[in-house]
């Protein structure tokens, strides 16, 4: 059986690599879509082509969820919104646990962010810290769902440029847990923080 | 002048609604790459022609930032993370004026946006709501920076279904002003709650 599942698993491995390129591929494209200057009859023809690509992408179609385990028994969360490697709408977030605890994860952001002129789009800088908190109070083994999140913004958040989004857990009280985050520049300057409690059910699995 | 401005206008318009259909096209190749299950060697390919097409965008670059403002003097953030109908990392959401006071917009999230199994991110949730909240107070006449943000996750944020985001002004208090908002079922289940905080500049331009 073992070596009749090696083989199987690295084809799949092999595949979601391909997806993962194909999906940082879709990023570039989003990417260029939003800078674009080419005359009206390219984009026509551009986007007449791209149709043609989706409806081959369409041909076959995933019924199973992904698989959200990987070989070394790793969470690896590829279709998320916030960090899946296969889903183009992800930046994808890396994220890591932080030296001193916690979690951390760079961030570049793009111009698909863009909010106000010059600046990211503040409820992308939201949606990127309810995550990161998440990560913070699930790596913490406190877990659970989101009950609230309270986002402070100090100043714009500039795309471009390498940030740092950090997120740890403060506090705990019976099954809730507050968890402190921010997204900073590298010299430290906060440009966005985040409080969220987090509530672990009474019905939370073990495993 | 009037009458070579007209046609120009018209070409400028006729290019941003070509640019908006290549922007959907992208929409609807994100989502076909989340989903697709064809062979290996199918994702690489059209993995290649992609690259091709984001080559063939990325010869000429915009250098001017979005014409913001339409024909009839309207604002239109085309290239807004969330309402921008060029950008295709928008879902776009479409906000109109509520018939009670406040905005509304209908939402019908995809599973580009997917956190939890089967659910919304709670941080899509919190992005859309983030915009919905300026909006509401940009309606108002009390627009400016939102100063803080808090989000109640009531229950998951189903994706592929019809929902209905609002929010309205509460409270004024000077510079400030306060606006609640929610994501809720048609029949009115409420999924995602919010809370605004935003504060008036007070170099706040007039026009």
């Amino acid at each position: 059986m073992t070596l009749r599942l090696v083989p199987t698993e690295e084809a799949a491995e092999d595949r979601l690599a391909a997806l993962a390129r194909l999906a940082q591929r879709t990023r570039d494209l989003m990417e260029a879509v939003t800078l674009t200057d080419v005359p009206r009859d390219e984009l026509d023809a551009v986007a007449t082509q791209l149709a043609d690509l989706t409806g081959r992408l369409r041909r076959m179609r995933r019924t199973l969820p992904w698989p959200e385990v990987g070989p070394e028994g790793e969470i690896r969360n590829l279709g998320n919104a916030v960090t899946g490697i296969c889903n183009p709408y992800a930046p994808p977030l890396v994220i890591e646990p932080a030296p001193g605890g916690g979690v951390r994860a760079e961030v570049r952001f793009g111009p698909v962010h863009a909010g106000p002129p010059g600046a990211v789009h503040g409820g992308v800088s939201a949606m990127v810290l309810d995550h990161l908190l998440g990560q913070a109070a699930a790596l913490a083994g406190v877990g659970g769902m989101t009950g609230t999140l309270t986002l402070r913004y100090r100043e714009p958040v500039p795309y471009g440029e390498p940030l740092v989004a950090t997120a740890t857990v403060t506090r705990r009280e019976g099954r809730k847990s507050w968890v402190d985050g921010r997204i900073a520049r590298p010299d430290g300057t906060s440009l966005v923080e985040a409080t969220g409690l987090f509530v672990t059910p009474t019905s939370w699995p073990v495993s």
